[in-house]
């Protein structure tokens, strides 16, 4: 006889566990419990139900049971709530819960993929109500599509700047809806750094998202939500994206260790502290080998990796646990945006010696159509070069620069392999030294210490303290606007106007994007000037870094004249 | 007094070089010479002006001899001609072709970057012509141009399928030529395998290029070419692409050595065999660091590296020279054409003990908008799974997965560190296991003997012998087309009508993209089955692979039923 696998959850991880089982045995029993009405649908793609990408909501099923049982010989229960684990009989006790009924199933193996739950906090008022919807399945999506469109509501207010949150906004936007996004933290989309994330809210904004950062929910009522703030913002249907919590209840009642990150604990064999008992996916915390600790990571991708392993595992099958990095992309209007590895924030969190590039390269050859400069922003281990992350934020083909620096960081890449990577090229698809090229050129100046840089964020800093700053564009492009008091001597009248740039103090200098900067400054120090700084970022970053301080404060005008654009 | 610097060539290799010798250096005096009237001009992009999506084909020229002298202090001499290196002097003798003067100037370091020239056959009668044109340079292009627009001509043979072939081939077609593109080998493309350039071929002929494999040009006249079989094309303009042989006349003439592939000799340092000369570009032969041998390789991402390399190594900077592997990306119609490395041909000449995978997955989400498949094949070390090389065709990111490969590459990646990469993944971007990380899994289930796969290459055979098929694709996708004589047994059903496969003979299975089929072959051989073998490619490589054929020949009847769409 088979042996006896029974999988609690049935969406990624859970489905994932099963087909790779039966990959391997032929003779094994297999059951997935969901509680849900489905299984092995498309979380991921749940919001683009809103905007009607994806038209029918029940299109975000993937596999019926019937299909699970007809071309796996899986037997997918839905409907069915696992209420309990007996650990000692290696039982299990499901609710039927459309019958109510309950009964008891064995195992050899059990499998955790219970999911993680939208946090509602019950200290805002009225987060019960009837207008307040989470997006976790497609009952939720659908419900919240149905609501929408019934009762025909134009004002929407989005909680949580993350992921899910940005996603609905976007999506709602993209329907034609007034939203709001509110962010409690000063920037959204935490694997970005403020820096980086400025150029996401620019877009948002400019998309016509009413976005609201550093400031929380206090109250939501029948047409507003309230603020901490005091301020109200008019909504007729929130959704709360704040975050999510693992589903730990069945694994804390069975005695199963749960780990520091509030995630189910798992060794290197994704199994709990029961040897027939595994645990995967968002419920789980997972080692990041970047930071050396444990954190959680509610990813499809680490997901079905861990699925797989668990499910080898069972059939004594090697895997490899090589820990997790994060890597992530996600689409805001016209932007990808993409990260993987640690950022300046997570890099300092775990107290990892770092710095960093940022650059504006153009994404592909300026002649071809849809050529469009390319935010990218590297972090490196100093003095060691090693590759830690990115950030890149464009038009363009932002997930293949990501997903390059996420191999070489799985390889243990350094600035020095970055250089040399040879990609493929040609003028449609990107430039001759591609983004992370020029990235790794620019990290390994500073690393060797040719030329200094200053972040894109203290250059509010220098204006306000007047330090000479030169703007080395050509004069056509300084008039459309330019920082507050800068220079502008151009990167083609430099040496011929090089005596009126003091040797005496320092001297910062940004052009577009920074490569002629960089090249001005170059000039500069084989001249003899010993105090030149490049400001990273450049004008472009500026413009975009600036941009929510102009919107919102007005402050930026402090800084720059003219506009943005 | 600083360095002479004197570089012969003023587009990619020789700009590079001035532009980095001048970042390091305020005080050299550096001299291009070009003998063409422009420099630094855009040579990959040229194809796109016939098109008209790059319009004005003075945009092709990316900075002006002005322009370097302001921005770099760099003097570009144009309509320039080094006609002779004196090394015991240290002198070259320039040709002004304009005034038809002669002069001499000395060096310190000399840098040879003259690029390579379009191979014109004197056997081809008529090849002198005036209608038959070449592309190399910004001259050529407008030319040609003109001349098919004075002219109103629409009837264009281009000759050779290599990247400039394909790319007139294409951007004249868009332009609403009738054109023939005639090649002299059975495919297309080279860096792809016979099987792969199917794809291109259906593209090709799909979108109305008149193909023409294995077969040469004879004799070209005003109003035709006739081939070497004696067919006859209609052409009133032939553009002749067939290759391009490196610029060493000068180099030979002063003494300097040659490689076995008729490229210039450079040491680590690109310096020739003689110390105070450099050879950086299209002109040299490079060292291919997977088969360990000397090749020639006419891409601009390597002809910067070397450029700079060169520039530093004149300042005692130190560099890396790690060889090549070749990474290219071409477009072809609505296709994306990328390949890294080595491929079956390149591994079985260089004797170097490969296996491979050919799958066809989603290249993203299959719910999103655009979302299609993507044909990948993978080359890998037998048996020790060292990534060797990649191929990918469709209409999504191929370059993006190209890349990821390359990097693996060059980092010595295996199947199991492919299969272990974190990328980002979002719904509109790829999949949770993506590409890559698909075609690891399946490399390592042959590579550890976990099942047997043939090649699409060998369909044809297996349906004339009358081999077991089994297709498990659902029956309405059979009935749209299929392979003679397959079974139809769905994966849905396979349980249930196991008893219709024999035991005693070989099975062969496919499905549409072979993820189904792969669980089928699974399912056999935990059920007893010990000669199941999948196809790979599965019915959509297969379909590609006989098109031609069908369309052509009118073999590919023989092997399928119904039509390949």
């Amino acid at each position: 006889m088979g042996k006896r696998i029974l999988i609690i959850g049935g969406v990624a991880g859970g489905a994932s566990v099963a087909a790779r089982a039966r990959r391997i045995d032929e003779e094994a029993d297999i059951i997935m419990f969901e509680k849900g009405p489905h299984v092995s649908f498309s979380n991921c793609a749940l919001p683009f139900h809103l905007s009607g990408m994806v038209e029918n909501g029940d299109d975000l099923v993937l596999m019926c049971p019937t299909q699970f049982k007809n071309q796996y010989n899986i037997e997918a229960r839905v409907n069915s709530e696992v209420i309990k684990i007996i650990r000692e009989d290696k039982k299990v006790v499901v609710k039927n819960l459309l019958t109510g009924g309950e009964y008891e199933e064995s195992y050899d193996k059990l499998v955790l993929s219970p999911g993680a739950n939208p946090i509602l906090p019950r200290s805002i008022e009225g987060v019960t109500g009837s207008n307040v919807f989470t997006v976790r399945n497609v009952v939720d999506i659908k419900k919240l599509k149905n609501y929408i469109d019934s009762n025909n509501i134009k004002d929407i207010a989005v909680v949580g700047g993350g992921f899910i949150g940005v996603e609905v906004a976007e999506n709602l936007c993209l329907a034609d809806k007034n939203v709001s996004l509110i962010e409690a933290l000063d920037q959204i989309m935490n694997p970005f750094d403020y820096d980086m994330a400025q150029i996401l809210h620019k877009e948002m904004m400019d998309k016509g998202v009413n976005l609201i950062l550093s400031d929380g929910v206090k109250k939501i009522d029948e047409d507003f939500v309230e603020l901490q703030s005091g301020k109200k913002v008019a909504a007729k249907v929130v959704v709360m994206a704040i975050g999510v919590s693992p589903e730990t209840g069945l694994a804390k009642d069975a005695g199963l260790e749960i780990g520091v990150t509030g995630g189910i604990k798992v060794d290197h064999n994704y199994l709990t502290n029961d040897k027939d008992i595994y645990a995967v996916g968002d419920a789980i915390e997972v080692y990041n080998r970047l930071t050396h600790k444990t954190s959680r990571l509610a990813l499809a991708g680490p997901a079905q990796r861990q699925a797989r392993a668990a499910a080898d595992n069972m059939y004594n099958i090697h895997h490899n646990n090589n820990g997790v990095i994060g890597s992530s992309v996600v689409q805001v209007f016209d932007l990808g945006a993409a990260s993987t590895g640690l950022n300046e924030k997570t890099a300092k969190a775990a107290g990892i010696s770092y710095d960093f590039v940022y650059i504006i390269p153009g994404d592909k050859v300026g002649l071809m159509p849809d050529s469009n400069p390319m935010h990218f922003k590297l972090i490196y281990e100093y003095p060691t070069g090693r590759i830690l992350g990115a950030q890149a934020i464009g038009k363009g083909n932002v997930d293949k620069r990501i997903d390059v620096i996420a191999t070489m960081i799985t390889m243990g890449g350094t600035l020095e392999n970055l250089k040399e990577l040879e990609l493929c090229y040609a003028p449609l698809f990107g430039t001759a030294k591609d983004v992370v090229n020029f990235a790794a050129l620019v990290g390994l100046n500073l690393l060797y210490g040719k030329f200094r840089q200053v972040p894109v964020t203290i250059v509010r800093e220098l204006v306000e303290k007047d330090e000479f700053i030169v703007d080395v564009r050509e004069k056509h492009e300084y008039e459309q606007g330019h920082l507050k008091n800068s220079v502008n001597i151009p990167l083609s009248e430099i040496r011929e106007r090089m005596s009126e740039i003091p040797k005496y103090k320092p001297v910062y200098l940004h052009c577009r994007s920074s490569q002629r900067s960089y090249n001005a400054v170059m000039a500069l120090q084989n001249s003899g000037y010993d105090n030149v700084i490049n400001i990273s970022g450049s004008y472009l970053g500026i413009c975009c870094y600036e941009y929510y301080q102009d919107q919102v404060t007005g402050r930026a005008k402090i800084v720059t004249e003219y506009n943005f654009n």
